[in-house]
């Protein structure tokens, strides 16, 4: 084939910014004429950027295929019946993007694809000879994103390389999840990202059944809780902290006492009020739940509610219910940690209406103390409270001296807490920091979720029918190729890694004629015989252009060959790392040998 | 990596055959393991048939970028705004899988791209310079079918490579037509399939503009007509033929003459009733037609219609249009070249109540004489008639005599007859006959079409805009593999072309311990350090089992390690072909080295 003439390929650079591009990779992909948009959260990747996103798929293949993950490839489109037996044709919600055709059926556009490889390996897994098994799949996904942003970052078509495993037993499930981990670490690392892998209940809550490897980014979608002295990392919505020093001690307090708290509702009201301090307050909140898998058998309020099914097999939860979450005045629920606590799908505050049916009073007079149409949940700070304040379900009410275990317990304590930066870390107690991060890949244990609600089983060794547990691992190829311009990339362009890079080299003629082609010709051919790629700008523009080009598209090495350099004693080119300010002159005739090495030195760095 | 073990692999290989499979490859790839069902018309391939479809996809990818096509990946999932630009939103019927988001916005899962990569590309081709312009995807379709069959040979989903290219001028887009064509040929030779490329209006037709790449197939969806005298080979939906002897010569027909002809409805009962031939009869049909964009100004019955455009930029068409359609008695209207010839997207018989409508007489007694509320169009056979029968437009009564030109003329004359075996070749005149074929390649001159509607337009070099002539190019990847199977297999099993072969080798000890195991593992090392695929079946089953899944999986070469064999004088193993009968012993040490120089033989046979 021979090196690729610039002219001879379709990448239309541009000066001119896209006005709808907030961050580097989405403005370098479309001026470097990587990509362009179909539509809101659609892109099409032209020739250079495909090149560079292969290169991400395969280093993606080489380490699936190198931990013995199988590729498989189920189809985009798949049968809704699959998603209403797992159940999560109910409450995925939204983004999942449903089709109905001709003849009436339900379809998908997968998201994900849980559903259709448990539904491939069900009737197949007949023996336990066959665990463990894991296939992976590197094909289209989409989300219904309403607001898809920042190009492919956050679009709603993207790649995905997605991996289900299934096994006999945990140690099994975890030998592999290990493996799984080692080889995003080793794909991060060949693409020359650097990831802060999160382990999702590390440290204070024990186990790790799910770990994100996530990228630094100001405008990413996560917040990561990151330790000053040792390596602990967490999701907001998972992180956990070391508790402060416990309730003051002393004496018991007086008994519980209504207090009128007219005209106050907030709490930095209340603290003015009283003169006392956030801590010492119970912050109590109403929160409406769906599909909920927590078992609330005999707790408040629940007499009414009844558990269903969506499918046989799926679990069975409550379409709604409404919960209090009580939680230190100075501090905040989160949400995620608390829709976890309670193992339902959606969560959010409860309307002013729902308040006062509930509480008996608006919004702001909520407490536990009392409190018994609905369960109520405590967070850990609360429990050991000796003498707080809390609302009184009575407008321009409030109690002091709530001592929990003699005024009120909850129905349920657990870590609800939102951990910010100044909290400490719950492995070493060192000061935690934030840091915004986009999440790039996610392996994480299922368990028997899906297993058990699409009815997989085997036989063991003694005819004995079991159901396997699961893993699932995915990685998210567009965003990971956005996330390598994110990190390396000046004002001028990319400075692609060498393993990504949709050329090695660039040989950029001052000219393209007469001698200079001669030289161009036969440099590029022999870097193309050491397996090198080229792109060969033979274009009939200035050389100013060629060289923004070239800085733009980020090509990790440029040659530069012109009439000066070629005649005289020693015909020479010039050489330049996209990396670095200099260019240097060296001789034509070692300039391919020098350039390969080069190349290949960088390349067993990153691969190695 | 070395050699694939069969149990670190999945191939769940199956002795019973699927219930509902018809052919052949249906039944093998579902045997061998290479795909199973998640519902009808959405298959998955597991690892084995992934395998053979990469390297299939990877023919096909070399084959585009040699002829200096581009690659690039639009979306699967496009907006609908584009498909309403082009007109083929409404056009297109219900194979085309429409889905709102939840925004309410219109989108298509692709079943094909000339919108997609129109509007990729019209932004960029501001100058002639950026043409000509090739760009391919191998990507993801979905057509809705009704009834898919046959497995992935017409399934729902499928993979596409779908190349469309842009033009200055028809010598520049013929001159990449022919190279599609090349690289077509090549593409199926190199998959070792034969083809049967047939030029849509070559011939008596003139012009090229259009060509199928055919494989015969007794469930193929297209009748092929072939000249036993000459390479003529077309669709019947183009198929012409020689016309016959023209009309006998002779004196001029009596005058038009009404005749009874009560409970006489059809040509058989008629030509009984008449004495005489159905070549002496003029047939005439009713038909329905939709989005017709031939302009009727003056047509009969034209008054009312209305001519309209889906978008700005799509052609003008009129929504429903009536026409009667008349050919000699002995032949049979062909539906696709009417539709050809009145440009519309649909077309079908009218019914009953619309026939009575426009004849004024119950179905049987339509014809040209005096029809005048709708165009007549006239087969090329009708022309030059002399002396008639036809229907009179009442009910139980006919005309004789009637002569064209006299005593009726249609509105435009057309072939629109269906030839059929037995017709002579419009080149040579040879015996025409039939044969059933499955299309798995297409190569078209798009023209005008889509650059025009969609406002396509580049500037010359005096800075004048024109718009680009263009092509597509589609070939279907689960077809192809398909069809390999097909054409290649057994009672036993699949016998693969070597090119597509999931594994080039299968190593079978007959008990995986001891020095059988030595001896296989460094056989399997040695060929896969040559460059040899190799499948190493270590699994504890009978030796029969193992030669059976061989077979059923169609691998080229197969090695047998047992004991007997390797102890004695000289260590041997048997080497077999999977396409002859006959295993022969070879010395264990040069085994490698036949079977990579026989593997490499075949490779370079293939795709030399």
């Amino acid at each position: 084939m021979g090196a690729m003439k610039f002219s001879h390929t379709f990448i239309p650079t541009l000066r001119e910014e896209p006005g709808d591009a907030l961050i580097a990779s989405h403005r370098l992909m479309f001026r470097a004429g990587m990509i362009r948009k179909l539509s809101n959260g659609l892109f099409a990747y032209l020739p250079l950027g495909l090149r560079s996103f292969r290169k991400v798929e395969n280093i993606i293949r080489e380490e699936m295929d190198a931990i013995g993950s199988l590729e498989i490839k189920p189809t985009v489109v798949v049968p809704g019946e699959l998603w209403k037996e797992s159940g999560r044709w109910d409450s995925m919600g939204e983004a999942l993007l449903r089709v109905k055709n001709r003849l009436g059926a339900d379809f998908v556009v997968s998201p994900t694809a849980e559903e259709a490889v448990t539904a491939l390996v069900r009737d197949e897994l007949s023996s336990y000879r066959r665990l463990p098994l894991s296939l992976y799949q590197i094909n289209t996904k989409y989300r219904d994103e309403i607001r898809p942003r920042y190009g492919v970052m956050r679009s709603r078509e993207f790649v995905m390389k997605d991996a289900y495993s299934f096994h006999t037993d945990e140690g099994s499930l975890d030998e592999h999840y290990q493996a799984q981990g080692r080889a995003y670490r080793r794909i991060f690392k060949r693409c020359g990202l650097t990831v802060i892998p999160v382990r999702a209940d590390s440290g204070a809550m024990g186990g790790s059944g799910s770990e994100e490897f996530m990228v630094e980014s100001e405008i990413g979608d996560n917040t990561l809780l990151l330790c000053r002295g040792c390596d602990y990392a967490a999701n907001v919505e998972k992180a956990g902290c070391k508790g402060d020093d416990g309730p003051p001690s002393g004496g018991e307090a007086p008994p519980l006492e209504k207090i009128d708290t007219p005209d106050v509702k907030t709490i930095g009201e209340l603290c003015a009020f009283l003169k006392t301090d956030a801590k010492n307050f119970i912050k109590t909140l109403i929160y409406r739940a769906v599909n909920v898998e927590l078992d609330l058998s005999g707790a408040p309020g629940s007499e009414t509610l009844v558990r269903t099914r969506a499918a046989p097999g799926a679990p069975e939860s409550y379409g709604e219910v409404f919960f209090a979450a009580a939680i230190r005045g100075d501090l905040d629920v989160n949400e995620a940690k608390l829709a976890a606590a309670l193992k339902a799908s959606e969560l959010s505050l409860a309307s002013d209406t729902d308040v006062v049916r509930i509480t008996g009073a608006p919004v702001g007079f909520a407490g536990p103390v009392g409190l018994s149409s609905v369960p109520v949940i405590l967070d850990e700070t609360v429990t050991g409270m000796k003498d707080a304040v809390t609302g009184a379900l009575e407008k321009d009410v409030h109690y002091r001296h709530a001592v929990w275990g003699r005024d009120f317990t909850g129905w349920l304590t657990a870590d609800i807490r939102t951990v910010k930066a100044g909290d400490r870390c719950p492995l070493c107690g060192g000061e935690l920091y934030e840091k915004k991060g986009n999440e790039l890949g996610h392996i994480f244990k299922l368990g028997y979720k899906y297993s058990s609600s699409m009815g997989v089983s085997y036989l063991d060794e003694n005819g004995k029918s079991h159901i396997p547990i699961m893993g699932c691992y995915g990685i998210g190829l567009d965003r990971t190729l956005a996330s390598v311009i994110e990190e390396h990339h000046d004002e001028a362009g990319i400075i692609w890694p060498v393993t990504v890079a949709p050329y090695h080299v660039i040989i950029i003629p001052i000219k393209y004629q007469g001698a200079v082609r001669d030289a161009c010709d036969a440099l590029a051919a022999e870097l193309e015989g050491a397996g090198i790629e080229v792109l060969l700008d033979d274009r009939d523009e200035r050389a100013g252009v060629k060289f923004n080009d070239a800085d733009l598209m980020g090509i990790p090495w440029r040659v530069v060959a012109g009439d000066k350099n070629l005649s005289g004693g020693e015909p020479r080119v010039e050489i330049k790392r996209r990396s670095e300010k200099e260019a240097r002159p060296v001789p034509l005739s070692g300039a391919a040998a020098e350039l390969a090495e080069a190349v290949r030195s960088e390349l067993r760095a990153l691969n190695g």
